[in-house]
């Protein structure tokens, strides 16, 4: 067998296969996209030379590591460890790794600190959370640097870079939910600025209360900072007005958990005296009492998804348009009380 | 200026500064063990050959990878992302960048697949979580590959390789705060065995107990996994009890705050009919209502301390010799009912 010397590299499974290293590597990734032959003959190839991946040498031949990235700025804990299971989930059985890197949107040396680090890493792909992804500056950087890259959003886009869920439309049905149940005064706690998905969240709560002719004072939406603590803040505001809202929509869970802590500390009873909802079926949900009802954000798939792409190169990788966030009905919606 | 052509390397760098590889790492990650005359020599030959640290060439060279890894089958969310937020903490500024690697414990291809990951990524250092740094097999896999590691654990040990706490110690003190309110039946919600957390935990329970000269039913013992569900079980196991424990101490967070739901869901109220306490400190306990009283484990400072062994090499690390649980007092504990 012809050999350069030493240990077998991914040159020497290439030029005696006669394929490109990048199609080595697929082989060793187990991409979908090769053909059987192809894959049959790189295996032989590998097994010959008794070749190990070496992912340091193989990372300098191919100018890339084997390191998927996620990029996030995120306050909630854990969401962030759905994303993480979701994009370990994707590369389970890869030889593929997840690197946090996480990063401070408001910080002037972001982008720098980012570009630093693609630039000394070269991680394979990363996943942009919100509300990183939400920034072009951001997604501008990873093309510039030729950076793979796939975005979680609230809104639909590339689909070779996007992985979107529908906030808007389900968090419209949750809030008509409210209406069905007897609720004329529905407040809402809304997500920071700068997160798509707290826009539209907020624009699908406007849309539900327009459509069932209801009135909307501006007080009757509090902002917060998807945090539990200011959840509670927006809690004291809103349980402050008179009249108060008999029913409040919270942009996530976390908050809904925090408006709750503030309605017993006022001695509310929830759902009896108010009903609300949270939005993402983090466990905080089901933990709470009362059980929150809630909307699920399908975070693990998307990130798995996501995942997927970012490794599986040029191939197709099913999945739906949008991933659909849903209605879960628990314990802390009820009718309105008599006033 | 002397140069092997094209980019300069840690090697053109190493031979003109004449040092060796491992001292031109150092200079570049900012070891605290390099004299300041061989810094500034180092750094000077860094300037004049325009050097750009790689690192995937310089783990090529140094055989090793600027990645920690952080080894964990943590069922905790949130005691996950705390010590992800400590190791993060203790590499920020250096080039070093976090890899999650979570494993099976109960899987029989476990030591296969973590021998697997460090032959191939050769991460330059691994944080075993508990209970994975509890089970000798791992450590000696570590040493027997040559990978540098440091354990989380509830038991002190060499301290080049282990971070401490002193469950045994706090837990201790946690139910004497029990008996001095008043309690003479006092129950325990146990971790999962492998745990040394677990035992530790359970021993500082017993010992207050015995110390307060208290009766102790082995049915006042019930084992939960250290998931929210397992506490919900346990308390319904406890609460069936005649006469029942008028006092709770749960292994963790999440066993009390299921162990909470499983009171509320039967009418108790705590703590007017059960006082309840865990342990972590992580953000459900705050945000339990009423807010939990639970011994605060400082994983945090456990896991920056940590990341700070693992990269800094032989320089010494300051650090406690134990790092101290302590108890958070918040609205979870009241004197027992009368009988």
């Amino acid at each position: 067998m012809e050999r350069s010397g030493g240990q077998a590299t991914i040159n020497d499974v290439a030029r005696l296969a006669g394929v490109s290293k990048k199609t080595v590597s697929r082989v060793i990734n187990r991409s979908a996209l090769l053909g059987e032959e192809t894959r049959r003959r790189v295996e032989q190839v590998i097994a010959e030379l008794g070749y190990v991946p070496n992912p340091q040498a193989r990372a300098l031949a191919l100018r890339r590591n084997f390191l998927i990235a996620l990029v996030h700025d995120n306050p909630n804990a854990q969401t962030v460890m759905n994303v993480q299971q979701g994009l370990l989930e994707g590369v389970a059985g890869s030889e593929f790794e997840l690197v946090v890197r996480p990063v401070r949107r408001g910080s002037p040396t972001m982008l720098d600190d980012l570009r630093a680090f693609i630039e000394r890493q070269r991680p394979f792909g990363v996943l942009l959370m919100p509300p990183v992804g939400d920034l072009p500056p951001v997604v501008d950087l990873c093309r510039a640097l030729g950076c793979r890259h796939v975005r979680m959003s609230a809104v639909a886009g590339d689909p070779a870079s996007t992985v979107a869920s529908n906030d808007r439309e389900a968090v419209r049905h949750a809030v008509s939910y409210l209406v069905e149940q007897g609720h004329r005064r529905i407040g809402h706690v809304a997500g920071p600025d700068g997160f798509l998905s707290a826009a539209e969240r907020r624009a699908g709560f406007e849309e539900a209360v327009a459509a069932a002719e209801l009135a909307l004072p501006r007080s009757w939406i509090a902002q917060g900072s998807y945090t539990f603590e200011s959840g509670q803040e927006a809690g004291e505001r809103l349980l402050d007005l008179s009249p108060r809202p008999t029913a409040i929509f919270c942009a996530n869970d976390e908050m809904a958990a925090g408006l709750v802590h503030a309605a017993r500390a006022r001695g509310l009873d929830v759902p009896r005296d108010l009903s609300v909802i949270g939005f993402d079926d983090t466990p905080i949900a089901a933990h709470l009492w009362p059980p929150l009802t809630t909307v699920r954000w399908p975070s693990i798939s998307m990130a798995r998804t996501a995942a997927l792409k970012l490794i599986g190169g040029e191939q197709e990788v099913e999945e739906p348009s949008r991933f659909l966030s849903t209605l879960i009905r628990r314990a802390s919606v009820a009718p309105p009380p008599a006033d």
